[in-house]
């Protein structure tokens, strides 16, 4: 029997942004791996067995799934949003490059989803209309300068950008220093969007200008969209509605 | 009769990675209003009148769009991919700030779908693990300088890097182009991926080191993504992984 390992995307909480490749990956699992709640969020059944983790222990667990696989399981390690956005998918592959040559010959798919900045962008209007960046704030696993670095370039380039693991409570410094950077890079009143727990029951949307933007606005599952000095807001009696046109004027 | 607009990802091409928040959106609909090949995606059904245009009439087919959810329509708008990623929702944003007051107070929503950037990282590996930027390489809306800039803005970044039309008929020279800029900005070999109509029948996925990579190695299809510096391959027997990494040491 040849085991396989499926890294499969689940999107950002809501079922219906669950891609129907996925949900038939799941249905055909011997085994899911993942972190705690996005484990919790697949169905038990007979036949499967769940296989739950702490966070910050991406690279044991990639072992774990490929172990299985290896012996012949079929395995769907479970990511939120998409897998390949600041999320499992990296990891597996560190191990598989770091591990026994077998490993490179197991049966090995990537399973899109709908990452966070999608969903977000989705429920403001269409903040990633024109051309953007993706910058993942935590500095665990990279120096603080180059954030900095990146965030400065991002600004000079005139891309929106959006901004996962903006703020924990293990790193409480960093969104307010990048908020500050911005500010003195961009200078104007361009929208900030806290997107928080898109498409669950707890989703709140939250759009302030820049200037106004504060830290404490964003915690662990905020996803933060800044526009470029393009991007506009229409306003209506609801939530207004934040885009960022096609078009550059020459 | 409240008439309703939702603009909707179908992505990539495969209907296994349309959603199925779309797909209950295209089951209620009264209108599909799209461009030809995505409207011709949609079953056709009693009671749905389907709305199919070219290319290059975005704010006219919005404004049709808008027209029919205005006289009590439930209208859904097609893009591929994601609407809100260099697709159709900007363009709807763009025709409400510029219409009528009462387009505004429409019921009007957008469903994320699967992005071509998405969809191919996850055929390749993980090459979008770390930062990185999607930029629409076509430059009918906005002046070629601009994208010269953001693309030599971004290598200094060492952003991984998605192009979005990188080529096509009308514009056989920008992609040209675009690769001599980042030979020059990059000077190393780090891997392009090219991934042509991802998810169909037709889908091609090719790896060359960037020195080695062509313009004539892109069509309208494909979507591009270029490594960040720290981007690795993974030789197997099959097509390899290419990936990037989480860490950046100090």
């Amino acid at each position: 029997m040849t085991g396989s390992l499926v890294i499969a995307g689940l999107g950002p909480g809501s079922d219906a942004l669950v891609t129907p490749e996925v949900s038939a990956a799941l249905a055909r699992a011997s085994d899911v791996v993942g972190y705690i709640p996005y484990v919790a969020r697949v169905a038990a059944r007979p036949g499967l067995t769940l296989h739950a983790s702490d966070n910050r222990v991406e690279i044991d667990r990639a072992r774990q799934a490929l172990g299985l696989a290896r012996d012949g399981r079929r395995v769907v390690v479970v990511s939120s949003g998409d897998p390949g956005v600041f999320a499992m998918a990296s990891a597996v592959f560190e191990t598989i490059e770091a591990g026994p040559p077998a490993w490179r010959d197991l049966d090995i798919r990537v399973l899109p989803g709908i990452t966070a900045m999608l969903a977000a962008a989705a429920r403001a209007g269409a903040p990633l209309g024109h051309d953007f960046c993706a910058i993942n704030l935590s500095d665990n696993l990279k120096p603080w300068g180059l954030i900095e670095r990146r965030l400065r370039l991002a600004a000079k380039a005139d891309f929106a950008m959006a901004f996962y693991n903006p703020r924990s409570r293990s790193r409480p410094d960093g969104f307010a220093r990048t908020l500050d950077i911005l500010n003195d890079a961009c200078r104007d009143t361009r929208p900030v969007i806290f997107a928080r727990a898109v498409s669950t029951a707890r989703e709140q949307i939250r759009v302030v200008p820049l200037p106004e933007a504060r830290a404490d606005m964003a915690d662990m599952r905020t996803v933060v969209i800044v526009g470029s000095s393009a991007t506009r807001i229409i306003a209506r009696a609801g939530a207004p509605f934040v885009y960022t046109p096609r078009s550059v004027p020459a």
